[in-house]
């Protein structure tokens, strides 16, 4: 098996970006990853002070997958996310949801244990989670910090990219150049404070091709639902985006007029928050498998 | 049994309403409850112009709680919410996520058979719900209509207030006055289009005293979860307080201080969205009971 090393990272999702790995589509590789620190946090009595910020959140790779072509769907099953024996938590002023209540920054450390995951005196089962998971963009959306979530997947922050689901992301440019890191080993809708439990991680990933099938934004599917993941620079326009798409694939895949899909929406698609902390918000509209199967849009 | 008849209805929520009911704490009452629209939509020929728009969002009551005093909670565990044999949907120009897309009105009767919704051809398993419910807020907050959700509860369309469930409202004035209405047979979180399926019901509820607890926003106990449940003029700011809520009942909870509640918030509590698409917008802040217990906050 291929394994790509953790000291192969890039900072920015570009259009043109030099691959260091090549696989064949249906292969399976590993990928190791750093957390978004780059793992310079080691312990709570260091600084935050002394962390240099230009190092955040680092993506592993660009992987160049063997035959994917502007306009494919690159497939990615997540076979497997390793839990190391600890992860790191931070709070700063001004960052997260109640940042302004933030007097000064401090660090924790969460012990983690036959996947329980234990903050102080509290123990809380692990689901392992990728932050950052994303594809060179196009041309036109030009590039985008690792931190920052698009059409091209990146920081999308979203507990459903967990073990056993698969992500679709457009294919914008040859070779896909898939690169991810920001390992989470647990993670609450919203990530209000700013982190989740941040980790290190070995991820399992096995990439299939979808040849010819325009994507707009990326798509999760997990055991029981299809979510289609939008970012926005609010809340609310991110929603409107996820509702649009909903909209679209319950238009087309039941084959209803786009009142009637609109209507089922109301219904069958949950809104569901991703994180609300990022320079740019990510929500999904979320649709069961029994409403809306997958291989009515792929 | 005591019944509350839907011909008793408010349009507002006003810290001064007269009651049409007495009951005792722990005694069980039956409400009848009117659709969203007072029943007036009968058939998809019906023009949405002839509906009189004043009456919307009806809520059955005032019922008053004998011994119910200001700083107390009024806990309501919904023991049944009756399924009648159809719902109503509606779009309309300019209402709901997209409704800059909708060039004219429709409605839609959604035919309800054995818990099932049957949307056209789609089979929906029903989930029903209350969508507004309520007491009399507080002088200081003064009076909301029906359509808008607030501290005191009202039009917060959350998918969680369902058979089994229990909310707890923050009591306001003498005897509480609770009111409910705009009871849904199916509706996703969001309620994107603007309606669920609007259905006409029979609730049955028992409501129970904890008297001289302070509580600032409605809290709903599923059976595995508790949600904080917020409004705000935008999502961004309904969040904010929800969030602000759920860091608080960690902290005094679990007995841990405001940094690290914070950070714990941000892996066990679950921004969840209600709905966007009323004057307020509401989302919930949603814990796991085995993480912060009932018990722990009442």
């Amino acid at each position: 098996m291929k394994v790509v090393t953790s000291d192969k990272v890039i900072y920015t999702f570009r259009p043109d970006m030099e691959p260091v790995q090549k696989i064949l589509p249906d292969e399976i590789v590993e990928v190791e990853t750093n957390d978004c620190f780059l793992n310079q946090i080691e312990n709570e009595e260091q600084l935050i002070d002394e962390i240099d910020f230009s190092k955040i959140n680092p993506a592993t790779g660009p992987i160049y997958v063997e035959g994917a072509e502007p306009g494919d769907v690159l497939k990615i099953e997540i076979l497997k996310i390793n839990l190391p024996d600890k992860g790191i938590m931070i709070v700063a002023p001004n960052e997260g949801v109640l940042g302004s209540f933030v007097e000064r920054a401090q660090t924790r450390v969460v012990k983690i244990e036959n996947k329980v995951c234990h903050f102080k005196s509290i123990s809380i089962p692990a689901k392992p989670m990728i932050g950052v998971i994303g594809v060179a963009p196009s041309q036109k959306d030009g590039e985008y910090p690792t931190g920052i979530p698009w059409k091209h997947g990146g920081n999308m922050d979203t507990t459903d990219i967990t073990e056993g689901a698969a992500l679709y992301l457009p294919v914008n440019q040859k070779g896909a150049l898939l690169a991810l890191g920001d390992c989470h080993a647990v993670m609450g809708d919203g990530e209000v404070c700013v982190t989740g439990c941040e980790i290190r991680s070995k991820v399992r990933l096995k990439t299939t091709l979808i040849k010819g099938v325009p994507l707009e934004w990326p798509i999760v599917e997990t055991n029981n639902s299809l979510a289609v993941v939008t970012s926005g620079n609010t809340v609310e326009g991110a929603i409107e985006e996820a509702t649009r798409c909903a909209v679209n694939h319950l238009s087309k895949g039941l084959n209803l007029d786009w009142s009637d899909a609109y209507m089922l929406a109301s219904l069958v698609v949950n809104i569901k928050v991703s994180q609300v902390v990022d320079p740019k918000k990510t929500v999904r509209a979320s649709i069961s498998k029994e409403i809306l199967n997958p291989k009515r849009i792929f």
